[in-house]
């Protein structure tokens, strides 16, 4: 057990909180005071949240105790807080996916995965920060690590909100690298379920065959009470489970992932004891950035153009440049690009005839200085594109002592299974570790 | 029962058949050469045919009773002849999906859905005449009950050589009217079953959210025997089920239908002894046709201007117009055209809240004269466009005697309702017509 008797409320693990919430040990008033606290200690530093109202999440956790002492059916998320990225609509609360331009809107209903989180008892503690519609640029989020560093994109602040111990768990969104970027820059835990694992009814989809949830914890067994709440039949409780062979897999873009990034991961493979076998990557990858960006650009240009002309000028360069090249695409050059993600995708699955599990960096390295921009996700990306979950473990670190993700990828609808090797891996690593510094 | 002993086996219902092959009765050789006889005596005059081999029919079904008399476990269709409109690959007959583009094209492997037929023991029997790539164009096809009027497009072969008694059941394809049209034109039963019942792999697909199987035959327990053979765990037996309400529905483009039909759906539906409501098309009905015709024109320009101009220059006319309207969309017309595509079938399936099944006419009347042109697929499009499953059945005749077919649409997914429901409306035609005949 990691929980000792000191630990305050607002680092305990979500699985752990949430055991101690039922039995009457912690109430969600205290756990959500003492987040509430962190957060006001050290959010002029981090900037996770673009909404937060303290008496209404307290509000909130103090009707989730209610309940409980009234005896109530207790749902699997209850009392605990939990962040959610600014791309998810709340009924009580802002709703401007990070635009200037849709400042205060207020939505009528609740996106899909917020209904479920309520339903499971969840303390919606407010909205945070994300770049403007996800796109790739700078939002007002820090890394919680080192301020001048990137947090990456776009789910930064729910990633900083979970490494900065300010809740234990915070709800993302991908479609190129939006979780796994900031879990590997942040050092937690993210999770980019297979594609349709829930609902994303009432979230700022950019194209519907990349939209996904993502999900930021500290750690597998919280990912996995959080998927649980989201994706009915997901089991709760992860196994541990070693994969027959682990497939490396250096692409695409690896000449562009840092020397101590590169040095890291093959040191931490040198001492899996599993077999490894090196993939190489189908030639279906090479235009998987090219492939990504070129849907995106139909789809913001399809969603984003219709809009007056001076709402258009406020949007980040990103997105403006996204919507001029959409505008320039034929109908022919967009179904070439779902052929080609087609053909990606399928090449992407053929990848697990050899192996259970792909495993490879989640980053290019440490966090990015924001001076250079938000980070690359061109690692995540044809991942993403082909559909299949991936995880980022926090079991990294470059040249200057910052996280680095390892990313591992599961078979196509694999994702109870993704974790429970993620679980395997980890113990492995937590072993390593414990032997180098007993020795 | 309606065989007699006096009926020629081609003319045999193919559940009959098939049972009496099973049984010893008849033998597979005996029922195919009493097709290929009267294929012999009409195709001259109906053309339904674009590839047949006597002798190669006859050997597969020498092998089927072979098979028989070996006690081997029989398939669903064993032994019977089934036409194969020339759409779908065959590994042992030329496929080429009606274009002199593909002149003695020899696939190397079968369509997933003639490997489904092949393994349910159905005797290939040729392949049926389709237009070019299945578009509105006229074909060498002949409406066998007159030969000046138009078979319907575009699995023209299939239906006719079903009407025509050449097979008892016959294999088409549907994107947007290509069964229900000529089923309505030839007098038979056509079936198109939901989005995604079976594999399209292998065929002829123009737009994938668009296209289906069809399938033709004279009676409504063949069609579930065939539907059976290529969708596991589709029932093989309809039980006749009373609905509790038909939805009329008059549109699109009510005001082409002919005379005679309107006022032949106005009797036959004051007949029904059943509660009937008038519904309203939604607003998103409008542009269907608009909407499906945008949607070919850009998947045909992506699939066929890459090919050599000289090539492109034999296309028929529909076809060369369609790539040159697919050339100038846009890749953000295209994404519109997908948005109002979800947009109608959100509301098509809406309409299922008021009633169990939607009623409405398969063509605007009866067979056009091949002068002036194939025929209008424009009332059964939209309910193609939102995926649903659909059934013409023969019941109404025009003031020159021709078939006119009933068009019946079921709820999502609600394939096997739907052959119920249309089982039940048959019966009860057939009682109101002896009861007609009697008085």
């Amino acid at each position: 057990m990691h929980t000792k008797r000191t630990v305050p409320p607002n680092r305990l693990p979500a699985h752990i909180a949430v055991e101690a919430i039922r039995c009457g040990r912690l109430s969600s008033f205290d756990l959500t005071l003492s987040c509430l606290e962190r957060i006001e200690a050290r959010e002029a530093s981090v900037g996770a949240w673009s909404y937060l109202d303290r008496d209404y999440a307290l509000e909130q956790a103090c009707r989730a105790d209610e309940h409980r002492r009234a005896g109530a059916v207790l749902g699997p998320l209850h009392g605990l807080p939990i962040g959610i990225k600014d791309v998810f609509d709340t009924f009580d609360m802002p709703s401007e996916y990070g635009s200037p331009s849709l400042k205060d809107r207020r939505p009528a209903a609740d996106a899909d995965a917020v209904t479920l989180l309520r339903a499971a008892g969840a303390v919606i503690m407010g909205k945070t920060v994300t770049s403007e519609f996800g796109m790739y640029a700078l939002s007002s989020c820090r890394n919680p690590h080192d301020q001048n560093r990137s947090p990456g994109v776009s789910s930064a602040g729910s990633a900083a909100a979970v490494a900065d111990a300010m809740v234990p768990l915070a709800l993302g969104t991908q479609h190129t690298a939006s979780t796994l970027l900031p879990a590997s820059f942040c050092g937690v835990f993210g999770f980019k379920p297979s594609f349709a694992f829930t609902s994303m009814r009432g979230s700022n989809v950019l194209v519907p065959r990349l939209a996904t949830v993502g999900l930021l914890a500290r750690n597998l067994d919280d990912l996995a009470l959080f998927a649980s709440a989201l994706a009915p039949g997901f089991k709760v409780s992860v196994r541990p489970l070693q994969p027959q062979r682990f497939g490396v897999v250096r692409g695409p873009a690896w000449h562009q992932v840092a020397a101590d990034a590169r040095a890291a991961l093959c040191v931490f493979l040198r001492k899996l004891p599993v077999a490894i076998a090196d993939l190489e990557l189908p030639v279906e990858f090479d235009r998987a950035v090219e492939v990504t960006y070129g849907l995106l650009a139909a789809h913001l240009a399809h969603r984003f153009a219709p809009m007056p002309e001076a709402t258009q000028k406020t949007y980040c360069g990103p997105l403006r440049a996204a919507i001029a090249t959409g505008l320039a695409l034929s109908a022919t050059n967009y179904l070439r690009l779902e052929e080609q993600a087609d053909r990606l995708t399928a090449a992407a699955h053929g990848l697990f005839a050899s192996c259970d599990v792909l495993i490879t960096l989640a980053s290019l390295g440490e966090a990015s200085l924001i001076s250079d921009g938000p980070g690359s996700g061109e690692l995540t990306m044809p991942w993403s594109l082909a559909g299949l979950p991936t995880l980022s473990l926090p079991l990294l670190k470059g040249d200057r002592g910052l996280p680095i993700g390892v990313q591992l990828v599961g078979a196509p609808g694999d994702d109870q299974r993704l974790l429970s090797i993620a679980a395997w891996l980890n113990i492995v690593c937590q072993k390593t570790l414990e032997t180098a510094q007993s020795s």
